[in-house]
């Protein structure tokens, strides 16, 4: 079962708006496996409309439209596609009492262009939206379905998996597969050295799908098994994911998509640790991201951006003598500062990251991208050395997520270096 | 002159990757004043190649293409677009030579198939690659142009200006205008105040186009003019400029398309002025953000993220008292956070954010995105109080705006309350 997306709106042809719909429209068919054919986007103008679905209907078994379902005269989607299909437009009483109610509910004064919205080609199928008020609609023509949805990217990732793949599912049950999927998340290896290190599984035989998706600094496998049974896709799933996991190891931080901030935190709560970090060239990057975790001031004690060294020296009670025998980017900073701030905080560990994020401030010695991140507990402080490449944005965010590794890693009882 | 885009790779239509390109060339012919009508994504396919590319010049003067140009088995671009316009191929010498030139300056190991990128449809324009090996083409039909670059964002972004937009300003002469074009940015108004804040100005007279780009918490706006002459394009320019800013009044805060923290970075610098930074519910946010500019050091002095409350009293001098009768999120508190960063960091300007994030911790009086904000100097101290709904990602990212933005105020010496 083929499948082609149109997405409508003269924002996505100026450039004014980037569309991230089709994307994600062809992430859930991909995950269903039903292949795209196509994609299209057009503005509101029927004629291009018209075009753009003749392609598609050309080479495909189901289109799937967004954009255009509004209440503006510019939204034109509902009375073009009635007109490309010969078919008389009705109102839905049922939909328009829905809308008439939102109006109600949220105290919004109404307007009579608002009623367009309850307006859909005579023998429509409805799709309820429950993220607005334009409802989308499903039409079949011979065994091929078109389904329009609005373009409001909230709106379609709810009415996607709720009311479209259903849709479709019951429409092409010869192509309805039970299907699992999940994210294993990665950090410290390249995109080609992932893709290496996977080279040698047989997925096709294991039953499932293999996708690589870079999210600087980190690779994100998903992997995706369908099956006759949801207990037989779940099955091909966990034998996947042992042998993803399996073969990248250490560098795994996340078998079920979630962020390492997240990760770390529920292993510093499991623990009863709390943490007190000291950041100079992240810049506070570090606890910017622990903290978008809800709970974290129950493991976050404070976070200290001591980016002059009079900072370093008046909050981390780091000796002058040392920061002027070592330099402020140094191992042996980087430990009193792990050190300073636990003492400090009183806290169980203590995290410090010092570097040279550039463009400036680099010599031979100690180029830009070289960061040192120490963790310190009660009895001992380790302390890494990196060299990182990149421009100063993704030298700090890649230096807040090797600094969370190594947080992740103390804590999981993992070895530090490989 | 019309134009459509053509995207070409099974990463866009399967979903796993989001196409950029589209939405960066849209936006750049919406520059030259030449309407996208379509655009299309296809996998490397020669036959959905050949109907997506029949679309196009069904209806536009001028197609682009990206992807597919690259040197392994599934890029099949070329040989495809050869063989719809019925062209033999043929190796380009120059081109060659480049790429090996190339390939020996970072000493790569030459595999024959890199040749490949050497080859042209017969009587194409070589469109030069300054950021990679595979050259770009394009190929003229009657008087339809279609150009053709590699798909990598980086490249696109290279080839597009310094080599597309020139070959069809001189393939299309009657189309190609002066062209300046400037990004103002503005913070505090919704996109629908922004909208009718400006619906009164007559842009078409003034010989500008105008166009509204949300980038949550900010709001964008940006100004096109073309004209006969580069001097007159940009006496427009500044007229809209002007027509804008005075409408948005103390909301813009760049006019050039710089970040807020630039701004306020600069207005640091040019004032002498050095500033510390205690955060609770931002979380670093706002350090991290004031660090992403090169040479913040200069101004920037600490940055305290006092989580607990122990912290607030350690480090920022906060009595208990005060603490135990306001809360932690108070306007005293605030006031309070802001004084002691400022004394203990022995800075001209302490800034200082507590509030509740969420989603819990909310209160009838105090609901979830209750922030107080405060600066102090050493002769005074403002706050002010928000009551921002989102989510906690969202909350954190409208409350670091709005302290930045308060710092950029006072350093332009604006009121802080409208």
């Amino acid at each position: 079962m083929n499948v082609g997306i149109l997405t409508i709106g003269n924002e996505l042809i100026s450039g004014r708006t980037q569309d991230t719909n089709a994307s994600l429209i062809a992430r859930t068919l991909q995950v269903q496996g039903w292949p795209v054919v196509v994609i299209l986007s057009v503005g509101d103008d029927e004629a291009a409309i018209r075009a753009a679905l003749g392609l598609i209907l050309a080479q495909a078994d189901a289109a799937i439209v967004t954009g255009g379902l509004g209440p503006t005269a510019d939204d034109i989607t509902t009375a073009a596609i009635a007109r490309i299909f010969a078919l008389p437009l009705a109102t839905d009483e049922a939909v328009l009492a829905y809308i008439k109610s939102i109006f109600e509910k949220y105290r919004l004064n109404w307007t009579d262009n608002n009623a367009k919205q309850a307006v859909f080609p005579a023998g429509a199928e409805v799709i309820p939206n429950p993220a607005g008020t334009a409802a989308g609609f499903a039409l079949r023509k011979g065994n091929q379905v078109v389904s329009v949805i609005p373009g409001v990217p909230r709106e379609v990732a709810r009415m996607l998996p709720e009311g479209v793949v259903p849709l479709l599912r019951r429409a092409f049950p010869e192509a309805a597969a039970c299907v699992a999927t999940r994210t294993v998340k990665s950090f410290g290896l390249g995109e080609a050295e992932v893709d290496r290190a996977l080279a040698d599984a047989d997925w096709t035989g294991m039953g499932v799908e293999i996708g690589f998706y870079p999210h600087f600094p980190e690779n994100h496998i998903v992997l995706t098994a369908r099956a006759e049974s949801d207990a037989e896709a779940e099955r091909r799933l966990r034998a996947a994911e042992a042998a993803v996991t399996g073969r990248l190891g250490r560098h795994v931080f996340s078998r079920n998509g979630d962020a390492l901030e997240v990760v770390v935190g529920r292993l510093l709560s499991e623990r009863g640790l709390t943490l007190a970090v000291a950041e100079s060239c992240t810049g506070g990057l570090i606890t910017d991201r622990l903290t978008d975790v809800p709970g974290s001031s129950a493991y976050l004690e404070r976070g200290l951006v001591t980016y002059s060294n009079a900072a370093k020296v008046a909050l981390l009670g780091l000796p002058e003598a040392v920061l002027a025998a070592h330099g402020a980017v140094s191992e042996e900073t980087a430990r009193r500062m792990a050190v300073g701030v636990r003492r400090q905080a009183g806290t169980d560990l203590g995290l410090a990251v010092t570097g040279i994020a550039g463009p400036e401030g680099g010599t031979t010695a100690k180029p830009v991208g070289t960061v040192y991140i120490a963790l310190a507990d009660a009895d001992e402080t380790v302390c890494r050395q990196f060299a990182f490449r990149w421009d100063r944005r993704r030298i700090k965010m890649i230096a807040a997520q090797s600094a969370l590794m190594m947080v992740k890693r103390y804590l999981a009882g993992e070895v530090q270096q490989a």
